[in-house]
């Protein structure tokens, strides 16, 4: 097996239980199953005229999705891809069919046909005003008069829902599903075949082609063409559709077939709105799942030409969720990026002794460049000595521009130089630690309290603590120590870099994911570069 | 290439895009592409605290998809799996964030924490109020400290925006968040991997295999278990997630991974609420795609346990349409059946005339079995003759508790007979045929007359005429000089199916699909039983 579902008889129905028991009580089913699986809504007087839809299973949201308020009033679900019964679509009209009549919405499959048409025979023969209408609006096969009924059969529901909700009688209903049908075209296409529940997967497309012109059932599309992409794909899709178009603006509903991801969908959102039928697209329904093929990696788009009376009934709000609703196609709105992206230089300034101290430390790091990289190489890719080196040689050769006069100013310069010079993770961890010791040092923070903040900032963003096999080992200490003078300090660095030797299991950073005996009776490079760093810093 | 997509460099700036044209003018764009790129609220007056999150793309629609009033403010995206730049997350705090201040919601994978970190903290040196918080709801690694921020998040995102949205400050949004995040466990499984755009798709899981306690970066589940069905696979999710459970009610979040169906995910859905720990949610978000991995065919549940408020402010309404809502889990609401299913059973009548006529046809039938069988050999399966003779069989059978009086009711008895006892497309098309003359003969139309509504009936429904080699073929012309007599009605019959031999291009029906070579010359099998039935009879 190889899909989430139990056995393959009671998929459907189990389905449709997840999808009641989910609809915060808005849906309920016919008491039927398993034969009868007809979902309906809970909300229902039969004050109005009913819509009633349905077919195969395999294409949800279609239908049970968009029973609701505006939309359907009860879907008939047959098993995967298998129209419903006679009786399923005969009780499913019973169910909700009052004075004002009922409208059978059925897309041109020949089980779907005749199954709801004996239906509405016999629930003709009850007295009940029945019509039924169907979609035929699959383009694919121009010169077969047995269009099938993909996924422009929304715009009937939407549109024939809407009217209903207000009010509308049957034929009123009736006559705007018919006018709808005559003019909503659809074409769809798909990279790979749909797998059905119970029967082995069919390969029937190449990679670098794709079958243009196919229905919802798995059947194969009238043609294969070569694959290109987002926007080749679309210009075929857009030569089908663009000599059906009528005049005027249209809504566009652009339908995934299932397996194509959301931002294929939006892709090819953008590629239909750029298309040369692009400006007479005024409104567009999704990109999103809507009448679905199980897991085709395909889309559709259906076409309607659109006057004020559709315009609303298609805006009008309805309850199913599965509706993503019809907006405006817009321009894409572009704000101004804000100003402070570019950040300021601070004023350079003199300070003879931070000058000196701040080269002491660039050399004492310049000159631990190959020791740190090969301890780095025990749990990583031996680049911390270089790394560091680097930041060092940068940062001495920036020294004339810096604020060094200025505590706060500087530790934000630091940081700032770090993050544009320092590749890595360790880079913007030692930006996090000198903003934020600049940010504390602004606050009042004396200069040992600065870095101690800085220290709980790299903690928090980075997520690591003492004993974690980090650099932190050894700063955390050497910062508690340091007001008792730079050699107490060294030392507690010291102590706390050589206790890396014995964490056999990092938790943090890159060495995370080596064994335990890798790491053992080595310092973490990190942790060795504080304490050499503080060692001579006080020499 | 074997996606919906054009350039992969470009992939995600045309997908945003894409997105931002299909959303009405809701959502806009900062002018940063390609490096830049954040999605935000056309109707932002930076009055309240604004919600930041974001990270790589490939997990739509988190997080643009989740930006809109009563949710996150901006989405800053990255590439497909890869962190945003400091400088893009910067530009986000930057764009929208006003006195009140504002909330990064931030998963926990290092480079997100990293970049949102630092970005952080140069917002803080322009003095923007801005806080931090880090989602780690994922539970597959129960003894590594950094666990990954996964579908719970949009619980913080959902949670965090009702208070924003209602006017809270920064400390109380960031407080629930905080609350969110030590509440919250989630766990994915998957039956594949995923496919990232640009590279050849890993097949790491067996068929028969699932991976239990996957992230959402493709990366592997922390096991390999065995699959055997939605059922079993949803104990093993719940065997993890329920040492984890707070006490009183909890909301479920139910995450499509982005592959699964619908019919999947619903199952999936019955499957959690018919769990061990069904009984203590009360609320479900989804099922459906909230924090997808590209196309892989997973799920992932998210617990948390809610109070009053947590239940509020998920209930609480939003302008994004990626958010399917939260709402209660009920019992599936069942209505009983209609009556009528089960037709009422005619009172018999005699008539002697009618009872002979109905035998002798049925007589006919049952004779040319053979002929019509071996005629449908030639372009269907060969059993037109059987299911004829199978009906007339039948309805002999029945004659005794027939309507044999009441022309009306005898139409309509005859037609739930056939719809009863025929099998495939033929049955239903006769049952129609007789109960829709049937209605017509209750609305007052001779036996003829009634005949023709009959026929009419079918054409509709099964969308066929004259000319595409059917049994209407002889029925149509029949019906016509029918008023002139029986002999009459014969002629016109046999003239009508003899034509069906000259079409070599069937329009309706099996034969549509059997090439025109194989049919030329032979009579179509319902048009030549027609013929044979009225000239047997005239003879």
């Amino acid at each position: 097996m190889t899909q989430f579902i139990n056995a393959k008889d009671a998929l459907v129905t189990e389905a449709i239980d997840g999808t009641l028991r989910t609809a915060g009580g808005r849906l309920a089913r016919l008491d039927g199953y398993p034969h009868i699986k007809v979902v309906l809504r809970t909300d229902w007087d039969r004050s109005k005229v009913a819509l009633v839809s349905g077919g195969g299973s395999g294409h949800e949201p279609s239908h049970a999705g968009f029973v609701g308020r505006g939309m359907l009033t009860a879907a008939v679900c047959g098993d995967v891809f298998a129209s419903p019964s006679v009786d399923a679509v005969l009780a499913g009209i019973l169910a909700v069919t009052g004075k004002a009549g009922c409208l059978l919405i059925v897309k041109n499959y020949t089980g779907d046909r005749l199954n709801f048409g004996l239906a509405a025979e016999r629930a003709r023969a009850f007295g009940l005003k029945v019509s039924m209408v169907i979609v035929d609006d699959d383009v694919a096969l121009p010169d077969l008069p047995q269009a099938r009924g993909v996924a422009g059969t929304l715009f009937v529901h939407k549109i024939a829902g809407a009217l209903a909700e207000q009010g509308a009688d049957l034929d009123t209903v009736t006559a705007a599903a018919r006018k709808v049908i005559e003019g909503v075209v659809s074409i769809g296409m798909s990279l790979d075949t749909c797998t059905v529940p119970g029967s082995p997967k069919e390969h029937r497309i190449d990679a670098g082609k794709a079958e243009l012109g196919l229905g919802i059932h798995g059947e194969a599309g009238v043609e294969q063409v070569d694959f290109s992409g987002a926007r080749a794909a679309m210009e075929m899709v857009v030569d089908r559709l663009a000599p059906h178009m009528g005049a005027g603006p249209h809504v566009a509903l652009l339908n995934n077939l299932g397996g194509a991801t959301p931002l294929e969908m939006a892709v090819l959102a953008e590629e239909l709105v750029r298309s040369r039928i692009g400006g007479r697209i005024s409104w567009m329904v999704g990109p999103g799942p809507l009448m679905t093929s199980l897991d085709m990696q395909g889309f559709s788009v259906s076409l309607l030409p659109v006057g004020a009376d559709e315009e609303a009934a298609l805006a009008a709000p309805v309850a199913p969720h599965s509706w993503p609703g019809c907006l405006p196609v817009d321009a894409v709105p572009v704000v101004p990026l804000p100003d402070g992206l570019s950040p300021i230089q601070p004023l350079p300034s003199a300070h003879p002794a931070t000058r000196a101290l701040l080269e002491r430390c660039c050399d004492i790091l310049i000159g631990c460049e190959s020791d740190l990289n090969a301890l780095d190489a025990k749990a990583g890719d031996g680049d911390t000595g270089s790394t560091l080196a680097g930041a060092a040689r940068a940062l001495k050769g920036a020294l004339d521009r810096l604020p060094l006069a200025d505590l706060t100013q500087l530790y934000r310069a630091i940081g700032q130089e770090l993050s544009q010079t320092m590749g890595g993770s360790s880079g913007v961890l030692l930006a996090i630690f000198f903003a934020a010791a600049g940010d504390a040092s602004a606050g009042g923070q004396d200069a040992v309290g600065a870095l101690r903040a800085g220290l709980d900032r790299v903690k928090q963003v980075g997520g690591a603590r003492v004993g974690d096999r980090t650099m932190i080992d050894a700063m955390e200490p050497a910062l508690a120590a340091l007001p008792g003078g730079i050699a107490a300090a060294a030392r507690a660095a010291r102590a706390g870099a050589d206790a890396t030797a014995k964490i056999t299991r990092a938790k943090a950073g890159r060495a995370a994911y080596i064994s335990g005996a890798k790491l053992a009776g080595w310092n973490d490079p990190g942790a060795e570069a504080v304490a050499r760093l503080l060692e001579k810093l006080s020499a």
